[in-house]
């Protein structure tokens, strides 16, 4: 429940973002796999604040310190912990909250569910920046994964309705994702830039959408029903803050289409079967096909602009205008690529080691 | 895993489509509910075949025998479970599937998974006639909410890409839904009927989308991050075959707006606080709002056709046509809405039992 | 919760004892293992009332009907069902237990926990019936665990006070148990079966201990901490009615003893590392040695005795006396040996799962 | 699995003995919870080392230091982390158990299961060190329990055969426990005292068993079957190194009565429906009857002893004797009395959640 996440895999995340830290444990990992603290850290720097004109300007320090769970850079066995220090602690940006709650984030409802007790500052353990213990678990997977050939890439496919290239659902060219702002379509992305420009001169903020695929999955991992791989992949990719849908393959596209467009037929490449197209996104029945997995993901537009926007005061039950202060992303979706693949990764090893494959 | 769901709530469902019966256990549920039979037989009716020219003719005896946790019609505390008796079991008419795979189905990748011992007959635990006993349990919970005031109401909100009217976010009039073909706006339902009955006569499918409403729900219920209401939901609802998209609130569509344009301003009416729109379907942190839960789910067209598609030959690995034969749901959106309903109403009730409310 | 168990393996156990049957789903077993349906009856009948003096004359029709998971003999990967319809149903034998609960019995709690709701005939859910659905599923894992050559096998090792021979801790002889009344000293077991017969001809009941051994296991297996193999196991036998209390390996019995006598000493063997001793059980830190696990489990005296004993009126809230009637067995210690295995096979199946051992 | 228990409690243990810290997250704690640090302080020190002639003269600074779920001190609703830095960290004691496992220590398995990328140092993940968090968890718990009237109270009821007075088991008086060395009976207290010296002189170790006591549990908590609060408890407690056995009530010596002698006749005070004898040990069918909850655990001794040991050089395959170095208690069973406690607190606190009591 909460914050906790997988079946054979344990991941529990923990941490407000004012608080002293925020965190992570991993249990259920098998010994002897390897850390790159180098690699890792690359990873965590691509969701990092700080990195364009698109981020927030704060700084935060997002190095790991490794807890429990490690020898030598191997794992051991024990549930592998790691923290970060929240360096910004308990400031007082966000006294006003409890009283004048933000539109478009969990403010009310969090105060509601936790009778007033609920951390405020920062938004607590609704913030975004809960985001990097995923991150760190997300990045080790991912690595592990990509050992065994499994490789997991996530591009920015819309910002504001500016579309990128999307993925060949038939073979995803992972690398194609540029470096820094990872769009396929550089020329799309300066546009995409240009409209988060504008939007923050506005004072406001934009939202959009991410492709993420996964290549080299066999055929057969994921269980029927409840347990199949869209529904393991929803509940952590709907654990990601501002993810508002989500859909497999063709998805919501592949509604309007008829069988026999939206069917893949099968044929047979090199004694190998496959299908000509891959509307199915990789997955039937909740299994792999062993055609690359791909789906699409919504992020709604960053709910803290500095626009006056109408709220209520709660301790005088009138109405009140409230302008979010702070540093904030215009647009969380180039820093949420990385926090997809991650939430990803961590479904997709969980799937892995219940069908032992680690 | 696989074939159960929930937290507080067990709910286990098995049976294959030709085997000897369907059926699922609910554990969990609080003792001295009443169970209202003819209710639930009229919702497990919806789902049922043979409805007209967008559902299939074969016959299914839906009527489900209860084997435990009642007794005079209350429940008792101890597992509830029912059946469904198979009449059409282990027909002749799958006997190829082994061979050759249907395009669309999970034939392929559980045959891999399986290593050839997965139940072929009617696609066995693949099956859509799985989804009536989840009816059973969703229908059984939605009664149990609605005496709550929480009702739950869906609705075909596209085919073949003609849409109906939507829900009004702020308030949605589950009343407004038509009985038999279930839209709001009849004249969209007819030519929706038109295009079923267009690709019926083309030995082809439609798919569409279903747009499910939630109202009544106390703000506060639900748990941050991979515990929120989107994941809950979203867990159950991938479990429903053939569901390949879900988006919450303005969804895909709000990744295009402005924060200014997709936050829900805070109002007050009556004393009570609202938000003039329902952008956020409802659900903010994974937590209720308070406002009616919103969200859209997208159905692929029915895979089985009779139009001829390219599969394989397995056992010769050659390219081999392949048409679908047996009788067919054109559109399985139709029947598709008690299914949504009934998979919410599970993902609710849980969540209710967690937070006390029962 | 509740009358569920497992983490890959998942039982779900319906049915009271009087209701229209018992049964049990298992779901997340592999495809293709075969089923021996004579094996598996031969090991319900082992449970099978009305076996001679020690046990009620109650006839029980315990054949299993299976509803789904099975193609031809042989798991297809979908959740495998089986039901046993109850013939003796709703008799008016228990009528007055709603005002005059049974000592020892969950009479009382189940009437505050279910708010008067619950099930009274036969004990309902709590009702030691519900073995029978635990031992389908625990007989058909004991098959599958066997054939990976990993045994189990139960005796009595005591009724009141009465011990039969214990098992070599370091080798175990299973076959040393005897047909029919399990015991391995045969003329313990008269002066047990002696005991029994006394306390019937005194309308009481007389406990007992059981012995289990499972043999063939690879060294490695379980979790540390709440996954341990003590863990797994104790929740499982404390779901059985009537167990009071579990010991591994030396057990209480080695709490007086000091370390250097408990601690096992390892040696070389046919160049294999065992130990010379087996006070641990099979078990050090939740995790096999490699040598026999061995527990002992205490069975209370059967409860339900037609001797006079003072309960109370709950509806006039005075003291009564009560005799309770019906057929009962004065000892159920022998019929609850194969339940151990069974519980013991169901745990030891799920860690063999988890840890990709099937 | 493995380091994680819990249903709507979420706890996660993680660190190893020599890492560079140990702790525990407990996820699903209601919000507006009041810490008692120095409550909870006072409880640690019961646990800690360096206590008395019976414990390991290490020092430990075991003051958790809390990184998230606390505003205030009272909970947020957050998850709740706490750490405790190692200071005695990597020291080279341990360097030979890879190669010479200690007899009654889980290195063999440990090395088995882990593929010799196991934590050695201090016992790594298995070492009782990773009771300290284990404390934090239940200390809070205890704490919160204690404020609804719920209390526990344990107490050393054997060492090395020597026994101490035992509780009421219908009405145990938890304060007559004593401070320091946790006994109701200060002269058998002294005995077993003398026994642990005796041991220590002679470089070996006792073991004990400890009871334990719960009031003012109302009755109706608990689920039947493997929800049964022995199943509960059990789960978690023998989660506790050094655990052999478990018994609830009357138990083992429960098994040797007559129905007549075990089953606890009903009576009526003050208008309130208790039992005369409590041999169920407060639990009927896997729930609390509304009695003291009590049961008895067996501790082995300590396997860490200075004496010479058979054991085997893994690398050569030959026999090996090994001493074991090091500072060690040589007897565990003090020390574990809180540990015991804390165990019990949170499987309790969850059962309590489960039932809507927070």
């Amino acid at each position: 429940m909460s914050s906790t996440y997988g079946e054979k895999l344990k991941l529990s995340i923990f941490g407000q973002s004012h608080g002293p830290a925020i965190g992570m444990t991993l249990d259920g990992i098998p010994a002897g796999l390897p850390v790159d603290f180098e690699a890792l850290n690359a990873f965590m720097a691509r969701r990092a604040p700080g990195q364009g004109s698109f981020a927030t300007s704060r700084k935060e320090a997002d190095q790991p310190e490794f807890l429990s769970g490690l020898v030598d850079s191997f794992t051991c066995g024990a549930p592998l912990s790691a923290i970060i220090r929240n360096t910004n602690t308990r400031s007082g940006d966000y006294s006003n909250l409890k009283d004048c709650p933000r539109p478009g984030h969990a403010d009310l409802p969090a105060q509601i569910k936790y009778k007033g007790f609920q951390d405020v500052a920062g938004g607590g353990h609704f913030s975004g920046r809960l985001t990097a213990p995923l991150c760190i678990a997300g990045g080790l997977c991912k690595q592990w994964l990509g050992k065994k050939g499994i490789h997991i890439g996530a591009h920015i496919s819309s910002v504001a309705g500016i579309t990128d290239k999307l993925f060949d659902p038939v073979s995803p060219d992972l690398a194609a994702v540029q470096d820094g702002f990872p769009v396929i379509d550089l020329s799309a992305g300066k546009k995409m830039l240009a409209e988060i420009e504008k939007a923050k001169a506005d004072s406001d903020s934009v939202g959009g959408t991410i492709e993420c695929a996964i290549t080299g999955l066999p055929a057969g991992l994921g269980e029927p029903m409840f347990g199949g791989l869209e529904s393991k992949l929803a509940q952590i990719i709907y654990g990601v803050p501002a993810v508002k849908g989500l859909a497999f393959g063709s998805g919501f596209a592949g509604s309007e289409l008829r069988g026999s467009e939206n069917n893949d037929p099968y044929t047979i490449t090199d004694n190998k079967i496959t299908t000509i197209t891959n509307n199915a996104g990789g997955i039937l029945g909740g299994i792999t096909t062993g055609m690359p997995l791909i789906f699409k993901v919504a992020i709604k537009p960053t709910p803290s602009i500095s626009r006056l926007q109408q709220s209520v005061s709660l301790d005088r039950m009138e109405q009140q205008e409230l302008s979010v202060q702070g540093r904030h992303d215009p647009c969380i979706v180039p820093r949420a690529v990385p926090v997809i693949e991650a939430a990803t990764a961590i479904a997709i090893f969980d799937i892995c080691l219940l069908d032992g494959k680690f």
